[in-house]
């Protein structure tokens, strides 16, 4: 081969690597550490509905003679100002990514690819992507092998269409319930995060796409649940609880965490020196990209007074690309004003070109050049499969649900019965009209033959106004049952999404009944007052009611165990979830979703999580403190009875601290089940750190037919025991513990494992 | 002299104590770092009425062969047990603390005395003992010198009655309103609450008492609110804001501080090396004692799981004296376990002794010793001017008051009207009969001749029962101005104090309305739905309404502003404080409080302090994060006009950053004013850590006849624009800062100051 070395698809990647990087200039370097242009601003249609790129892109790229990444190409939704007329579609998105590929490739000295990342939080951000349900109802599941499938499934649609890095929020916890963007998380829990991180990772690398991990770290503890604000956690707090679903993402394969807006007791994620180098490189070893979040870096102009000093800052601490923001630019300057050496610089670029060898886009830097992935991507039956498993069941008076053949006539009410838009959550790209299934039309798809289905809103998403609830108690009085589907909406364009002609942003204009998405935080968490005005003059019609929440946080819930007769929360289960929630209501599949997250009583309790630390609280003096519905619970259409759980050994030592703890799960029942057995882990005495009440570290998925016993068996060994130690590594520290298996974290049973010495 | 050295009272200390040391056996050492006794347990009263010492107090002294510390002697509250009947009187405390102290003097090998600690939080804990308004009131009053004033006389009132030691909280801030120990906060701010510390410890000093800070540290910051659960900051946010206090008094010559319950980050406060010895000893150069707080130790055992390595633990981390603990006791075997060296117990036992030496108590180990302190005790007096000092008045229409003589008829309501119980706050002695002036009888007691006070309660203070309301209504009705005294209670016993008889404990099982104090943490912080009904129907009446809030916390208000004439918090005033409020109604004092802390919305919004990371958040969906008022807030009954603040040089170098910032306020009303002028430090850029929205630095009181100006001149110098550096110390850091001047945090005006480099 007579090409430079950094050509040949056979020489490692490392000596790739040097090889380019010593070719390059210093403004090529700055390059390819940005991607300030937004993806949507880099092609334009011209009048007779062909594509060219626009003069922004062109100078861009000439800028940095290359393009270290382009965000959002394909992504359509009102923040993008794209909407389903001018979206493009994904034939057409796959052609321009060509053309945006091809311009970078055959335009700049070195021909160094340009990255395609785009939003792939619960499917592709991009008109037509199939969505997923929002990823608190994926934790819902418990399910991380059928996230893994829709994951594989969501990357092959991204890299169909040209997309190469999927940004997914994964690593944020749902601590503080009135954060906007608690659907984004799967949950409150470290464990359960870090199982569908990895799947995430897992099912994306099947499909040859490369992960960028949301957000690291700390950004699901921001004071009072304020998008952005600053996290005051110490290390300790920060280890054990937010760090978890990073580790696991990072070993299983991610190419990239994306640095958070928030600080760190002080210290801005973006400049956070012992959190993106002392942690991630030299800790825990991690080769990948670190990414900041978009315009993130410009924020520390406010500690360096410069926007060339914040850049350098936020190099130094350990970002090497960055998003939309006005300082790393301007990199050359802070090399050249002794800001920041040109090697920290180098090694930033490196990672970069790293990722752009890996994914062989030097060989295949366009569509039709990529191996094409061997399945289809049966996203939206992926889709309906994860809704489906996401219903909790958490009230149920055992004989309302499922709904008998006798129920004749059923009123389906509420605000989120009927909205496509409501059901999907933020970060989602408008719907053509005529996608998806809302609750009332899947109950209209599964509801026998010969039953009326009837509907009123009976009021809006938000507010007192009780104007229309007479009309929805009246169908309430004249049903069999009341389907009342209630709860939030983090529909940006307050429900209407776009015009008939499909132009973006109409609905910007509209009064929105937005309470959850990014930056719309919710502080009382309540239902609305209408809301629950409805729930009170319905159940008074005395005709038996069910409770579905469609929603994107927990709602603090009053007790409704003895008005409803039941209780489900289906979070925002997508664009089919009307049909998931359908099926769950009249038992053509179980319940099967266990809480992800602990349902508040309130929002004067806050934090309500179950795995605090251990003060054995006896409770405010007005209200408990503990949860209405706790972490893991979730009933199903039977009963399930527990043996106690066996250990294999009581005791282990500290350097093979491994047996199995097995437990007998039987359905007691008349109903088939699938039961999420769950093992905590508990510590009574021992270990660096004061111990919470308990810990998640094992569950496993069982089908039981009616009267079917079978034995749930966790293997367990360091990982599984191990704890964050005096030095803030994770190790096995010697002591008492208690191993609790159970349906969930306040109904466990457990035994004595004596570790160590 | 022939006797051993360490009685030489002409020895320097430090060869007095390695004397002393020298000569003790392990178990003697042990003896002087245990206070495990309760100090109304060491003696009991004969039928005769005399005292005699306890079985109880000769077995401990024996087991240690001397006491380090006697804790409550003179203590008198339901918890202790102890009411007005069976309380001891001052003069029988004097004498019976001299009898314990004979006793161990006496018949102990070395003859070590036995220090006295008492609680003293607002006031002498003790039967009799005068009482102050809670620390929040007299955060309230801006007034540090007054407190001083106050402070030397509870210490005299203290070492009247034998008492060595003062306990006083003093460290804690109100992070988290929900918390039942509000009350004993100066406020939410460090700097605010530093000047109150240095005040405290410098009037105790003056009258030779000695004082424990407690709690040591970031106890006001625990999860949720939740009395000794988790804090979970992290250092720096710990630094910034949690341990001022604590330097402060440190700095004035503070005998002690009180290792808290709570854990910080995962380490117990008692068990916390790096708080206890790395900061308060290493970096801080502290010599006083730390005291665990009791029974903290025991706690450890949930760690260490064995009492003998708790006690090992907690020694081994820098506490010096236990207090009730069952850990402390059992030291010896910790040592000859070789789980912490003697040598370590040495250097506790070194510090208890010291602080013996340095109190005379080897000279004057007896009240008839010491030398009598030079003025009586007038701290009834300055109680009283506390409470006047300490009424915040948070809204008014600017007619309503001060009352006018055309009130001929003033119904007094609700259910604090009438109530000392309710208005003196927890840890508080019971009150004798007829002791202190409610509101309603302070009312009675200004207002002038002719004047018709009539009175109900309304409701009661917990609850929805609205039967009381329509008395309170019709009285309303009849009356020129209703005053509405609301809030909470910390009273142990529902408000009806102990029976006829003045026997303990009677009230412990009467229903409580007791919403406040330690271990009563409340989650919703409006006020009760029946006391929110009774301001709606009497506010219904078209009677002029004012709101008189007696309270240890903030609660969360309505927006009142448009429905009540006038809204005053008057914190728990103590005993006489009733008169004090009644003062101010009246107009025989100005409104002088400025708010210590603010006052939230809701408890959904938490938290609410003025001084959070400025991240400008735009607020939550359905309520600001703002505060209904915002910490220094406080009208007066005129108006005042500030001036732009002034600075004698607008660039500093970092090694001299000494200036003057001078504003001119002017009273522009009819009445005379007590103006609190508050200087704040914002900073724009430069610093290692994320910059809060602004913080309190300064602040002077100014008194102005009607029309008269006056210029506030605040010295800055690096402790007024010191910030915690990278490595936690505090030190001037370059950058641009905003110098402000205001009547509040919300409303100030700021100047630009450049410092260094």
């Amino acid at each position: 081969m007579t090409g430079p070395l950094y050509r040949d698809p056979d020489a490692p990647v490392e000596a790739r690597v040097r090889d380019l990087l010593g070719r390059m200039t210093l403004q090529e370097k700055v390059g390819q550490v940005n991607q300030r242009l937004y993806g949507w601003d880099a092609y334009e249609r011209t009048p007779s509905g062909e594509y060219r790129l626009t003069d922004a892109f062109l100078t861009e790229v000439a800028d940095g003679d290359g393009m270290g990444a382009l965000y959002g190409l394909q992504r359509a939704d009102p923040w993008s100002g794209v909407g389903f007329a001018d979206g493009i579609t994904a034939a057409d998105g796959a052609r321009v990514s060509d053309d945006v590929q091809r311009h970078v490739v055959e335009n700049t000295r070195l021909g160094v690819p340009v990255l395609f990342v785009e939003e792939v939080p619960h499917g592709h951000q991009a008109l037509d992507g199939t969505l997923l349900p929002v990823n608190l109802g994926v934790g819902a599941t418990w399910d991380p092998d059928l996230y893994e499938a829709a994951a594989e499934a969501a990357g092959a649609e991204l890299r169909s269409r040209g997309g190469h890095v999927a940004l997914v929020s994964a690593l944020d916890l749902v601590r503080d319930p009135r954060w906007g963007r608690a659907e984004e998380c799967f949950g409150e829990d470290p464990y359960l995060a870090a199982r569908f991180t990895e799947a995430l990772v897992r099912g994306m690398r099947r499909a040859d796409a490369a992960v960028v991990l949301k957000h690291f770290a700390g950004q699901g503890a921001t004071v009072g649940g304020r998008n952005s604000a600053a996290t005051e956690l110490g290390p300790r707090e920060l280890h054990e609880i937010h760090l978890a679903a990073a580790r696991a993402g990072i070993r299983a394969g991610a190419a990239g965490v994306m640095a958070a807006y928030n600080e760190l007791d002080g210290l801005p994620c973006v400049a956070n020196q012992p959190l993106l180098t002392g942690l991630l490189r030299e800790q825990w070893g991690y080769e990948g990209i670190v990414m900041a979040d978009g315009g993130a870096i410009d924020r520390l102009v406010r500690l360096t007074g410069d926007p060339v000093a914040a850049g350098a800052m936020a190099l130094s601490a350990g970002c090497d690309l960055g998003l939309w923001d006005a300082c790393f630019p301007q990199l050359a300057e802070a090399v050249s004003r002794g800001l920041v050496p040109e090697a920290t610089l180098d090694t930033a670029v490196a990672r970069v070109l790293t990722l752009k060898f890996r994914l062989g886009l030097f060989e295949r830097p366009y569509t039709s050049g990529r191996p094409t992935h061997e399945t289809p991507f049966p996203v939206r039956e992926l889709s309906e499969r994860i809704a489906r498993a996401s219903v909790v069941l958490l009230e149920h008076d055992g004989d309302t649900l499922p709904l008998s053949a006798a129920a004749r006539r059923i009123a389906v009410l509420g605000p989120n019965a009927d909205s496509v838009p409501q059901q999907i959550g933020d970060y989602t790209a408008p719907q053509r009209p005529g996608t998806g299934i809302t609750v009332l039309q899947g109950i209209r798809e599964v509801a026998p033959d010969g039953v009326e289905v009837t509907h009123a809103a009976g009021c809006a998403l938000t507010g007192a106004d009780l104007s229309a609830l007479p009309e929805a108690v009246a169908l309430a009085a004249a049903a069999d049952v009341a389907v009342l589907v209630l709860g939030g909406s983090s529909a940006r364009d307050g429900g209407t999404t776009f015009d008939d002609n499909g132009a973006a942003r109409v609905g910007a204009a509209t009064p929105s009944g937005m309470t959850c998405g990014e930056g719309v935080d919710l502080a009382d968490l309540a239902l609305p007052v209408a809301q629950l005005k409805l729930i009170d003059a319905v159940v008074a019609t005395g005709t038996p009611v069910v409770v579905v929440l469609v929603q994107g946080r927990p709602h603090a819930l009053p007790d409704l165990s003895s008005t409803a007769g039941a209780v489900l929360s289906a979070w925002y289960p997508g664009p089919w979830g009307g049909r998931a929630v359908a099926d769950v209501l009249f038992g053509r599949a179980e319940p099967e979703g266990r809480l992800p997250v602990s349902v508040p009583r309130s929002a004067a309790q806050l934090p309500v999580f179950y795995n605090g630390k251990d003060h054995r609280y006896r409770g405010y003096v007005d209200q408990p403190a503990s949860a209405r519905h706790p972490f893991g619970h979730g009933l199903s259409y039977t009963s399930v009875s527990y043996g106690e759980p066996k250990l294999s050994r009581t005791s282990v030592p500290l350097d093979a601290p491994t047996l199995t703890c097995a437990v007998t799960v039987t359905n007691t029942g008349r109903r088939p089940v699938c039961e999420t057995v769950q093992l905590y882990v508990r510590r009574l005495s021992g270990g660096s750190s004061w111990p919470r009440t308990r810990e998640l570290r094992g569950f496993t998925r069982v089908r039981l037919a009616p009267g079917e016993s079978a034995e749930a068996v966790f293997g367990i060994d360091a990982d599984t025991l191990g704890s964050v130690t005096r030095d803030l590594t994770v190790g096995v520290e010697a002591g008492e513990l208690r191993l609790e298996t159970g349906p969930s974290s306040d109904r466990t049973s457990g035994v004595s494992l004596t570790v160590g010495p």
